[in-house]
């Protein structure tokens, strides 16, 4: 972890992801004192066509040239695979991986949370749909809800799931 | 693929890949006419107490290097995962991502074989245990068994599947 990513009235800027091999999402969102403002999102699709590590280091390229340009203090990810089978977490691990090179290579913490976690976060209930966190995600954020994409609303919320956990674990003074 | 992998006669070098968060296994194996010859194996154990992201990064960074000293021609990969559960795929597909990017960078086609398929060419039975298997390599490699660590045992595996697989595609004339 970044030294002062918790400090109070600092500005700290999240990029969320919600991996894939086909379409990956991504969202950068940062917290203003009490806000959280939406700086930009959008998904990374590979070639259908592509091999499986020709599409991983597409996708490689693309989270690194997000990086680069909004330059992230941690990068957000969810860490449990839920209600699919073991190829899917097979595959979704993979993408993880490259994710978490992207994070190590310019030294940026991960910070991972489940599904109901994110759920959580952004709706209030942690068995909340696609629907109700992408309708939440638009509202925290002031968007057109029509306007994002399930997979980059789903990044966007688990960007914000990182900001509001990062405020609590601020408020209770707690160490990281 | 490099055009001319498969050309009779040609020397085929692979580097054989069994992942794992905690031990990466490696090993070298080349193809000299008939002959499996061994050239190095090994094992890359991340520290205990490491964060994912940096366990991930130096797999990657340990097998960027074994390609640039082996320059192997192909990666051969386990594709499938058995008997362990879902989180366990997760971990597993994070290390072959990983290995996967180093391949990619490198324009080096990535091989994939199912664990039946690699017992099966090493020992002549897809019901292998692993003492059987790394007896086996170690007699096809003319190796002292006990010297060869089960992680990288399995990879000098994974190496000599390829390396059979792809002189049976040569055999058939099949296109790859």
């Amino acid at each position: 972890m970044r030294g002062g990513e918790e400090r109070a009235g600092e500005r700290l800027r999240v990029l969320g992801i919600d991996p894939g091999t086909a379409v990956t999402g991504w969202g950068v969102v940062e917290r203003r004192g009490g806000a959280f403002v939406h700086l930009a999102h959008g998904t990374i699709a590979t070639a259908r066509g592509d091999a499986l590590p020709r599409k991983l280091i597409a996708i490689h390229g693309m989270l690194a040239q997000r990086c680069a340009q909004w330059t992230p203090h941690t990068l957000a990810l969810e860490k449990s695979f839920v209600g699919r089978n073991v190829q899917s977490a097979f595959r979704l691990g993979e993408v993880r991986g490259v994710a978490m090179l992207v994070a190590a290579a310019l030294d940026l913490p991960v910070a991972e949370y489940s599904p109901a976690e994110v759920k959580l976060a952004v709706t209030g209930t942690g068995g909340a749909d696609k629907r109700q966190v992408a309708r939440a995600v638009a509202r925290d954020l002031a968007l057109v809800a029509t306007s994002v994409r399930a997979d980059a609303a789903d990044a966007l919320a688990i960007a914000i799931c990182h900001l509001q956990s990062a405020r609590m674990r601020q408020l209770a003074g707690a160490p990281r």
